[in-house]
């Protein structure tokens, strides 16, 4: 979920802090969604930052405790510098007193839910070259989503041709992808969603062997079970808990588990146990937590090996677009719901 | 705990099979002690393998359920050929029809526990060429679990100079070789155990910076913090459960977790649920598990490597020996109860 091509003025100043609020992302990894605080000393810092314009925003209304509602969240246009959500999003430079950016330039990182940002901390921003390609592309299979499954499929899962590939959360940003880099690897690849729109799109569109829908499972074991009659090499962890102990009893000796996120347990006021993980010691296989972040360097090489899959049609990427920031509150609290079909994303104004 | 130098006759016939059953160290490994079987087809394939010879073994008296019990076992004296537990021990060679070993030679492997074994896959055991150093070692710091520490430590762990590790159930014979494996690098090594003696003798005898006994703690994460402050790079895992999850919350980013054992799960009905996962994530934590068998090939290596330290006295290990077959089963039970104190060791035989 993100913003796109703010049409006004997008400033880079040297010193000043505008964002450094709540990153969506980051909420949805951290689960610290519980205790969102605007405090007063955040507000005169930002209220010293620079100048004021008139400015539409998403903003929180006080703390969230617990699951955040839509209800939390509003929009607002005025001159109050309130902090906004912040996520990755592609925009376009409006003005710069950086050398690095120009007018005009277009950029994706990490910036407001906001239609103008004062960017003070470029180095969250990565200029985008190439344009040939849709821009929305950039906040996911060309942008950290992309990154993400790029890093956790080839250099976390250590990947073999023709390994036992199982995806949790399949049909989103990130797991599409991994699916589709497994493919033509010579992989057996399965996908877990949440509807049967979503795993009719991992078998018939994306190009997975098989897919369930996880909330019509009631023994998660013998699904796997079904899908894995030899057991699982790489398992692409999206979800946690339950899901998470059922794969570990399928595991084939020396398997990989590339740990992207848990996003059944970020809500809960405890997470659930996982019992299973003795099948660690008896199969020997790695789990390894990972973040984008961490391969940005590698960002270029990324661009090399995707863009001429994206070009030739080789890659399928499937987004849900809502227009106008006014329905970022709806898309958001829709991620924890399973609502969005393939990467979200909100559309602040288009160019 | 294993079986040493029988004094009499060690066959290596070629095609027969004796020994096939419960291995204590597997037992330990992997919880299956649940249910234990001799079943009618196994007696019948052992009655066809070989000569009978007048035999002193230490017999399961029938399936086990839950946890065993000391009772469970018993001793026998005869040529009923029932199979034995099995386990890791040094052994003489009386006599040999497979030209690789010859009448004399000393090994360590996979053998019964009895007085006699006869060998038939000779490849479970390895010669021994140095014997400067105790026999018994073999079945300890130069045998199976002085290469669980060793691959454990170097091999899983990626060490790096100055890391902060941590080592449960450290008294035992691989943690207490991890720690002294760990100083030499400049590492901070802090060790947790069941008894004050253990504690004192990780301290004040094997050379750890820190140690504390895990049943005076009410919380294991406030043990941690207080040992901890800076958190944990490398946890050698031997535990699971409580221990494993206070550790998650004390991980450092990339911090790597080697999965040794989980002794406090096996003998559970239901595993203990581990709740704090998310900070694989958070942390971008590597758990790997791991077995010595699949460093086997590194076995010269490693001699090479902890043979001058012992014969330097820069490697102290301690062994908890008890004399007699008879005392197996006691021993064996001890295990699970915290009772021995450095590797345990059963002589069936002395030279």
């Amino acid at each position: 979920m993100t913003f796109r091509l703010p049409n006004k003025k997008l400033t880079y100043p040297c010193n000043a802090i505008v964002q450094q609020s709540v990153k969506p992302r980051r909420l949805a990894v951290s689960g610290r969604c519980r205790k969102l605080r605007l405090s007063e000393e955040n507000r005169q810092r930002m209220a010293s930052s620079g100048e004021e314009v008139s400015n539409k925003q998403l903003i929180f209304r006080d703390y969230v405790t617990g699951f955040p509602q839509e209800s939390d969240m509003y929009v607002t246009t005025g001159t109050v510098k309130l902090k906004p959500l912040t996520g990755f999003g592609v925009s376009k430079v409006l003005d710069s007193r950086n050398p690095e950016f120009k007018e005009g330039d277009l950029v994706w990182g990490i910036t407001g839910w906001e239609e103008y940002s004062l960017i003070t901390n470029p180095q969250v921003l990565f200029k985008i070259l190439h344009t040939d390609v849709p821009l929305s592309y950039y906040t996911g299979i060309l942008g950290m989503p992309g990154l993400t499954a790029y890093a956790g499929f080839y250099e976390v899962s250590s990947p073999k041709k023709g390994e036992n590939v199982f995806i949790s959360a399949a049909s989103g940003a990130v797991g599409q992808l991994v699916g589709q880099f497994a493919k033509p690897m010579g992989c057996y690849v399965v996908g877990s969603a949440g509807s049967k729109d979503k795993v009719d799109l991992l078998k018939n569109k994306l190009g997975f062997d098989e897919a369930f829908n996880y909330k019509e499972e009631h023994d998660l074991d013998a699904a796997l079970k079904r899908c894995f009659p030899e057991g699982i090499d790489i398992y692409f962890e999206n979800v946690g808990g339950k899901m998470l102990d059922a794969v570990l009893l399928n595991m084939r000796p020396h398997g990989r588990i590339a740990v992207c996120g848990m996003i059944s347990q970020y809500n809960l006021d405890q997470p659930e146990g996982v019992h299973n993980l003795m099948s660690i010691i008896y199969k020997r296989v790695r789990l390894e937590g990972f973040g984008a972040p961490d391969y940005f360097p590698q960002h270029p090489k990324f661009l090399d090996i995707v863009l001429p899959y994206i070009r030739e049609g080789k890659i399928k990427y499937i987004e849900d677009i809502v227009e106008g920031l006014e329905k970022g509150p709806g898309a958001f609290i829709g991620l924890f719901k399973g609502q969005n079909v393939g990467k979200q994303v909100v559309v602040v104004a288009r160019e």
